[in-house]
């Protein structure tokens, strides 16, 4: 429990099924509370709640904007399988009356990655990432996150420079964005760290030449693999721009190269 | 209400939120209910429940299988926005004592694909599939879909002959799954069916060398567009298969080439 995400996704036992959290200013962009720190805050309750210990996929509808401070986690065991259980969870904040307001809903089935058998048969590849020293993050030059923000400094992403054009006034075109990730005081990825790499890296939209927000809508995660110790490599794809929304679609590789974490959200496009 | 897709995805109010409906027989597979038949019927009653008609993102856990006979469906508006609602859904059927017994539930956001605005700036393609008389359906030779479903004779499928090699003992290996749908009565498309198209199409498993089950754990749908009247061409990629589950990506395209839906779903691979 030394590692800032450890402490900060830390959930403490209310009553049963009901858990207090605290959410950190520590994972703020801008003044948002990052979607997918919340995930694994979220992802850790149920984990706590439910027979089995990992998700296997989890779908969260993002209801209202966090805020740093309070908040509270309900769960509901919605099933209790052999190898799957479903279960259901919100976050609320309070209101200054005190009242609850409700921020995310998600639904998720849960397993053990141990106890999956090791066949792989898969056609994905990794995605063509340059070597990690060949790749660009905040230290290397003009800050490629406008704007201040607090997640930045908790994560180590290094972003391939062919998808960081627009950083420099010279967005691609192309609906990608790709690099390295690890988070910055060396905490080795798991299932629930892999719920924030997936929101982690900045908007796709932004090298498809839009600025400003991309608040999203939902988010559905599915972990794969326990992946293995080391940096991960993510590449997050949008091929549909149309009517004011957008998907994002990640995949997440560990360095033995499986394919640990597929996601896919809908979200808003920036109207700019 | 006269095509057998309106008929059988009816759903009558019981109490505010509450819909009384009966699993048609019509919609099987073998023995089981489709699961893209059961998103349909709680995407129709999350539309009259809520305050936005369509289903922009829909999220459903395959909690215990379905079976044709009376079901009820319980629906909670969960946050009502102006632009987007969010609701959640449960279907449950009846034990022998008449307890209810949950059988899948939904979370989805839903609003009015026609108050989007009309900016495309979409990079997918639609997917190479030949010309529908060039495509194969089951009276075009040996039955491609194996035993007796009573849902092909709903549906009006005609496959890719690129990815029909498993049903005469050669499967591609691929995995992929391509061909043109549409409602065997001529009902045209709507947001509604589209749940249905997402997963009608025989499971790419097939083309790996798989035979048997391939149950989903979690099937989320994005509704991209009111689809134009006219057969649809859907494109269904599964990528990684490991570790005893696979997911199935799928794609519809309607007659104006237009991104419809996309949908991914995690399923367990079958043994075989």
């Amino acid at each position: 429990m030394d590692s800032e995400f450890d402490r900060d996704t830390a959930v403490t036992l209310r009553e049963p099924g009901v858990y207090d959290a605290e959410l950190s200013a520590g994972w703020t962009i801008i003044q948002a509370v990052n979607g997918g720190y919340l995930l694994a805050l979220l992802g850790r309750a149920l984990g706590e709640a439910l027979p089995h210990p990992d998700p296997f996929t989890i779908s969260a509808h993002y209801l209202t904007p966090s805020v740093p401070g309070p908040a509270v986690i309900r769960t509901e065991t919605v099933r209790a399988g052999r190898t799957l259980s479903t279960g259901q969870a919100s976050l609320f904040q309070y209101a200054e009356d005190g009242t609850e307001v409700e921020r995310i809903r998600v639904l998720a089935s849960y397993g053990d990655l141990d106890a999956l058998p090791d066949d792989v048969r898969t056609t994905a590849k990794p995605p063509a990432i340059p070597p990690r020293e060949h790749c660009l993050g905040p230290s290397d030059g003009p800050a490629p996150i406008p704007g201040s923000s607090a997640i930045t400094e908790r994560l180590d992403i290094k972003l391939d420079p062919t998808t960081l054009g627009w950083a420099v006034g010279a967005p691609s075109g192309k609906g990608e964005m790709r690099g390295w990730f690890g988070l910055a005081d060396g905490r080795e990825p798991d299932p629930l760290s892999l719920l924030l790499t997936v929101d982690a890296l900045p908007p796709t939209s932004f090298e498809l030449g839009l600025t400003g927000w991309t608040p999203t809508v939902e988010l559905t995660t599915h972990i794969r693999c326990r992946p293995a110790p080391g940096p991960l490599r993510v590449s997050i794809t949008t091929r549909n721009l149309a009517g004011g929304f957008l998907e994002e679609d990640a995949e997440v590789w560990d360095s033995a190269d499986r394919l640990v974490a597929q996601s896919r959200q809908l979200a808003r496009a920036p109207r700019g």
